[in-house]
């Protein structure tokens, strides 16, 4: 299969392994300190999820509509200054109404699904949306196939997104499954980016949910294992607690020890690197001792400053390393 | 095939065969005057549309929104306090941006598509929604059969919405096709509601592209020629011009007078009255050399007052039909 992008968008790049808010926030910094032209995101799609038939892929919406500057800054999903006036008549319909959909944000998922039915596949659509947006950054989708994270809960197997948004990550968590993982094929544009990769940053996302589907599809893992550049990654766990989302309960279940140092030990043998927050600066010797080089920084996102910052660190921090 | 909807409510009501925005302000005087449970709408899908990969089914629309009390009054289509920021995002995305639709609005088309993904159709779509808007008038959508009225123009053919809405009626009318009409089937419901009628009325709606397609459905014309009970036209032309769409340049196109006494021509052998404007009056002669009764009233529905008064006259005509 050929890739779908121009080779220019997707060779020497500097590629981010990306979820949604963490990774966004991260792909902001970037995009401000570095040609937005020499980054490119391979981005998760095992949260997608289809509501009132149409195709929601958050996590690769989330990033586009930050690095376009449209996102809801308090939420980090959504877009800035939306309203909810479809939404309301669906629910009078008796469509469900617990995964919200904000009027703008409808027209992604309406045109994504059209495009679908038309014969476009989503590293196509997504180029053409953060085209449409003005995003520099090169946005791979990881896959064409569909990958579902469902979450077993001692009430039944549930979505990733009822588990998140529906029932507000209240469940036990007692799996993790990526359904559909083991047919599934990352894209030759996926491919070919960590091939010819000028280095590998897997973003603060959620390891497991996020990250972890990224890397169980065939091949990725290897390539990344064999790659001639620096990787690193950032920690998405800061003082022992998770900036965003529910990756603290996850951890847990899956036995891995919910700080910088778990992170470290659960990339052991992929990376080079790991960014640590000052919090959590004491872990670093623990760290090093797998053998991976420490960078102690602030990784705390709140403003473009700071995300400028834990880009621009993260880069020297690259350069460092053999 | 079996009836969608229960025996009750199908059979024995005053069925009105129905278009767009005219014979919505009808169907609502109706609503006003008599139990609504007593009326069954046929409504035209020959300007059904699909945009942005959704099943848009205008003429349903506008009948079930009128009724909900929800239109927008100005236009006769369209939500009333709608607003326009998918399509306004979907015009950033690329989308074809010529049919407007609201965000309101939007969820109706939204839901219809998703539920016809379901396995739902038509009849059972659309009876689920006018139950949610609190519509008790039946609401029958006359087909679940794709028919498409296309219109010849000199510069190609056409959807009737492309020559409605994006071209604005301005093109000449070369040729005006029935796609589809050839396979279509009424529905059972529709068959059921004219069998059991107990009166039938021609809304004030386009003879051809409203009214045309749901009389050449396969046996409709049959079922209303046989009828034992009174049918009636409304005209939709009042003192030679439509009061509302691209009615005249049709007339003319298919060489029928543009005048009451034209539509009465149009619908010989298929009705037993016509109901005329007070500006008509003097072709009333005419009409009954056709062997019709003529009704003179006031046809112009511009308020609630006067659509119930039309409504009232037209109900009380029928009555003294043999």
């Amino acid at each position: 299969m050929e890739t779908q992008l121009s080779h220019n968008d997707i060779t020497h790049k500097t590629v981010v392994l990306s979820g949604g808010v963490g990774a966004a926030r991260f792909l902001a910094g970037l995009n401000q300190i570095v040609d937005p032209t020499s980054i490119c995101a391979i981005i998760n799609t095992g949260d997608d999820i289809e509501f009132h038939g149409l195709v929601i892929s958050p996590d690769i919406d989330i990033v586009m509509c930050t690095l376009a500057g449209i996102i809801h800054p308090g939420q980090g999903w959504g877009i800035i200054d939306d309203s909810d006036h479809c939404m309301s008549m669906l629910r009078t319909l008796g469509a469900p109404d617990w995964f919200m959909l904000g009027d703008k944000d409808l027209a992604l998922h309406i045109q994504r699904t059209a495009l679908r039915k038309q014969g476009l596949n989503e590293t196509q659509i997504t180029d053409r949306f953060r085209r449409a947006f003005g995003v520099n950054v090169t946005l791979l989708p990881m896959t064409h196939d569909s990958v579902q994270t469902h979450i077993n809960t001692p009430a039944g197997e549930v979505h990733f997104q009822e588990y998140l948004v529906r029932d507000r990550a209240k469940s036990q968590i007692t799996g993790i499954h990526y359904h559909g993982i083991t047919g599934a094929h990352a894209t030759p544009d996926v491919l070919h980016s960590l091939r010819s990769a000028t280095g590998i940053i897997i973003a603060p996302s959620n390891p497991l949910v996020s990250v972890g589907t990224i890397l169980a599809l065939p091949n990725v893992r290897q390539l990344i294992a064999q790659r001639h550049v620096p990787a690193i990654a950032i920690s998405p766990i800061v003082g022992g607690a998770a900036i965003k989302g529910p990756a603290v309960a996850m951890l847990n279940y899956a036995g891995i020890e919910v700080s910088a140092l778990g992170i470290a030990r659960h990339y052991q043998g992929l990376i080079d690197g790991m960014v640590i927050d000052n919090v959590d600066a004491a872990l670093a010797p623990a760290i090093e001792a797998l053998g991976m080089a420490v960078c102690v920084t602030d990784t705390i996102m709140s403003d473009d400053m700071r995300k400028a910052h834990l880009a621009r660190t993260c880069m020297e921090f690259m350069a460092t390393l053999p």
